[in-house]
C-alpha cells in the first residue's frame, strides 16, 4: 500500500478532485460555524441525477447527518452533499436530527431538487446544536457559488486537524470513452471525535448501477480506508460516498462488463490514495508503517493480529523512538485473538528477517535499526499457520499526538 | 477502588510486606544481571511447605519461568520463589526454559527442598539469555543472607521502570489466631515487554488447602488485578503468586469455614493494595481515573464498555488535558462491542452529570472542567441497559508516557 505508482490503464489528472468527471461543480466557504472567517462549509453538486453508494461508521453512537445519509442513499439517486467542518451534530438528539434534514431541504429547494437526493456531512464538535440561520444562509449562498473550479477550495473547507488537503483524480477509458474518478477527503486520524472524524467523497461520470457500484465501493473500503489506523478509535461520523452521474457515456456497468474491472482498479486507487494521505497526514506521525501479516490460520486472525500491533501503544512509541523493539510485536501478537505458535513466529523489517522460530535472528541490530530510523517502513510478521493475510497502514505514537490531543476543547 | 480505607476487620502491619506473615524470609541483591551494581535477585523463601496458587498471563507467547511456574503450581508445595528483573527469558526458546529450570533446580539445591518446590519469576529484556553462571551465584549468595528484615529490599530488586517499591500486609484473626498476609508488586504499566512486566508475590501464614487458595486467588485477581490498565498492553511474563504455609495454626480453610469470607476479604485487599500502586505508579501518568459502568446488559458488556474507555488513546490524552471530553467517551461505548442506546446513556464525573439521554446535560463546563483537573477523579457511565457492571483503574496518557517508552533500548 506504501507504493505510489499508478497502474498503467490509469492516467492520473493534474490537481485533480470532486470536480474532475463530467457534470460536477463544487463551492466553498465560511459560513461563520467556526471561526475567523475560516471556510467550514462545502457543497458537491452533480448536474445529472446521479447513483449513489456509502460507507458508515459502524459506532453505534451516530451522528445525525449518518443516519440522514443512511435513509437517503438507501431510497435513491443523489444530486448534492452538503459538508461543514466545526460542528459534528452528533449527541444531538431529535433536534439534531431535524436539523440535519433542514439542511438538506435548505440546499435541495435551493437546487431545485429533491430534499432525497440531498446528503449531509458533518464533521467537528460534538454534543453541540448547529448554528442554523448561519448554516442557512451559507448554503444558499453556495449554490450561488457553484462552478467546476471550487473542488480544490471544497477539499479545504472540510479540513479540521488535518494540515494539508487531500484529493486526487484519475483517468480510464470504458468502452471507449474518457471516465474519470475524483475525489476528496478530510481526517488525521481515524476519529477525533471532538474536531474532527474521516470523510470521504468519491465522483465519477462513469455510467454504473446502484448495486454494482454499492458492491464496488464495499469492496474498495474493506481494502483501503478499512485498512488505515492512527489512533484506533473508530468516529461517531466516519462517511465515505461515491456519486455516479453517467454522464461518460459508457454502456452501464454492471457485474457482467468486461471492464468492471478496470471501473474497480481505479476506484480502488483513489480510495488507497485518498487512505494514504489521512495516514500520511495522522496527527502527530513522525512515521508510517506498513503492517503485513502473513500465513496466519484465516483472514480474520490475520487483521486480528495486524490491528493489535496497529493499536498497541508500546509497539507505536517504539517506532516513534526509532527502536527495532521486536519483542513488544511478539507481545502484541501473542495477546491478539489471532491463534498464534510463538516457535513459528518470523518478522521482518523492510525484508530484513529479525525474528525466526520466535526468537531473535542473527541480523546485527545495527541494520534494523537502520530500517527502523526510515520516516515510512514495512514490518512483515509471518505466523506459518495458514494462508491468511492481511495488511493496515498505521503511524507511530508521538509526544506530538499526545500534544494536540490533549488541547483540543472540551 | 480509589478509596483507600481499611475494613475494619483487618489491621495494617506497620512496613509490612512479603516476610510479614511467620516463616517468610527474603534476601535482595544485585547479581549482574543488571548494569552498574543495581539490584536485581530476589528470593522469598518459607521454613515450612506451602500451599500455592497462581495466575498467569493469558498471552500465548510466555516467557520460560510463565511455563514453570505453571507447572511447579500445578504439581504440589511451594517452599521459594526466585525473582529477577533485567532479563525476561522471554522468546528464548528450548535454552530459556532450561535456564529457567536450573534457576529453580540451583535455588533447590542451596535450600535442601525439591526442584519442583521452587518457582521463578523474570522481568526484564525479550529475547537475551540469561547470563547463567552471575544468577548462579547470585542465587547461592542470596540464600545465605534470608531473612524476616529483607523484604523491603526484595521488594525494591525486582523494580525496573517502576518509580517507587509496591508492599504491603494486613493482619486479621481466624479461629482465634492471628492470621497475616502480605505481599509485594512491581509493575508500572499492564506491559512492558522489553523493560517491565506485572508480578506480584503474596504470603501468607493462614492455613488453607489448595483447591480454596486458588479459589480464592482467583477471585482476587478477577476484582484487582485485572482491574487496571495503564496501556492496554498485557505482557509475557504477567505472573501472581500466593504461599500460604500455614503456620499461624488456625482451622485449616476450607470452602465450609465460617471465616473464609474473612480470609477473602484481607486477600481481595491486599492484591487491591498492590493493583492500585501499579496504576499509581503507572509510566507516565499525571492521573488515575476509576471507570465505572452500570446498568450494561450484562458483565461482559459492561467490562467491554470499561476496557474500550480505558484504552482510548483519545479518551486518556484528553484526561491528561483536564478536558471534560465526554463526547470521546461516547465515541469509545459507541464502537465498543457492548450494545448501548445513545439515546439512553448517562456520564457522571465524580457525582457530577454531564450527558443525560445521550445529550450534554446542563451542567455548566466549569463544573466539570473542576473535576477532570484534579488528580484523581472517577468516571461512571450508566447505560440503563440492565444490571451489568463493571470497574477499571486506569491512567491517562501523557507526552512523558511516549518519551519513556520511545526511549527504552532495542
Amino acid at each position: 500500500m506504501l507504493r505510489k505508482e499508478i497502474p498503467a490503464s490509469l492516467q492520473l489528472v493534474r490537481k485533480g478532485g470532486v470536480t474532475s468527471a463530467l457534470g460536477f461543480q463544487a463551492a466553498a466557504l465560511a459560513s461563520g460555524i467556526k471561526k475567523k472567517g475560516k471556510k467550514d462549509l462545502a457543497l458537491i453538486v452533480s448536474t445529472a441525477p446521479a447513483q449513489v453508494a456509502g460507507v458508515f461508521t459502524l459506532n453505534q453512537v451516530k451522528a445525525a447527518p449518518v443516519r440522514l445519509c443512511m435513509r437517503h442513499v438507501r431510497n435513491g439517486a443523489a444530486r448534492a452533499i452538503v459538508v461543514n467542518s466545526g460542528n459534528a451534530n452528533a449527541c444531538t438528539g431529535v433536534q439534531g436530527i431535524n436539523n440535519a434534514c433542514e439542511m438538506a431541504a435548505i440546499a435541495a429547494e435551493a437546487l431545485g431538487v429533491k430534499k432525497t437526493e440531498v446528503l449531509v456531512c458533518s464533521t467537528g464538535r460534538i454534543g453541540v446544536q448547529m448554528p442554523m440561520p448561519k448554516v442557512k444562509r451559507g448554503i444558499i449562498r453556495a449554490v450561488k457559488r457553484l462552478a467546476t473550479e471550487e473542488g480544490t477550495q471544497a477539499a479545504k473547507a472540510i479540513m479540521t486537524s488535518d494540515t494539508r488537503r487531500k484529493e486526487i483524480a484519475v483517468r480510464f477509458k470504458i468502452d471507449g470513452r474518457k471516465v474519470t474518478i475524483g475525489g476528496m477527503a478530510k481526517g488525521a486520524g481515524m476519529i477525533h471525535p471532538n474536531m474532527a472524524t474521516m470523510l470521504a467523497f468519491i465522483t465519477t461520470d462513469a455510467q454504473i448501477d446502484k448495486p454494482t457500484l454499492k458492491r464496488c465501493l464495499e469492496e474498495s473500503v474493506e481494502r483501503t480506508f478499512n485498512r488505515i489506523s492512527v489512533d484506533g478509535d473508530m468516529s461517531t461520523n466516519d462517511t465515505v460516498l461515491v456519486l455516479a452521474n453517467g454522464l461518460a457515456g459508457n454502456h452501464p456497468l454492471k457485474s457482467y462488463h468486461r471492464q468492471l474491472g478496470l471501473f474497480q482498479q481505479a476506484l480502488d486507487f483513489v480510495a488507497k490514495r485518498l487512505a494514504q494521505m489521512i495516514v500520511e497526514d495522522g496527527e502527530g506521525a513522525s512515521k508510517i508503517v506498513e503492517v503485513a501479516i502473513k500465513g496466519a490460520r484465516n483472514h480474520s486472525d490475520a487483521k486480528a493480529a495486524a490491528e493489535a500491533i496497529g493499536r498497541s501503544m508500546l509497539v507505536k512509541t517504539s517506532w516513534c523512538g526509532g527502536d527495532a523493539n521486536w519483542g513488544r510485536l511478539m507481545d502484541a501478537i501473542g495477546y491478539s485473538s489471532a491463534r498464534i505458535r510463538e516457535e513459528l513466529v518470523e518478522i521482518y523489517y523492510n525484508g530484513v528477517l529479525a525474528v525466526a522460530n520466535g526468537q531473535p535472528s542473527r541480523t546485527p541490530l545495527a541494520r534494523l535499526l537502520k530500517v527502523v530510523r526510515k520516516p515510512n517502513f514495512a514490518i512483515t510478521v509471518h505466523l506459518h499457520s495458514g494462508h491468511g493475510e492481511y495488511n493496515l497502514l498505521t503511524t507511530d505514537l508521538t509526544e506530538r499526538y499526545v500534544e494536540i490531543n490533549r488541547s483540543k476543547g472540551g
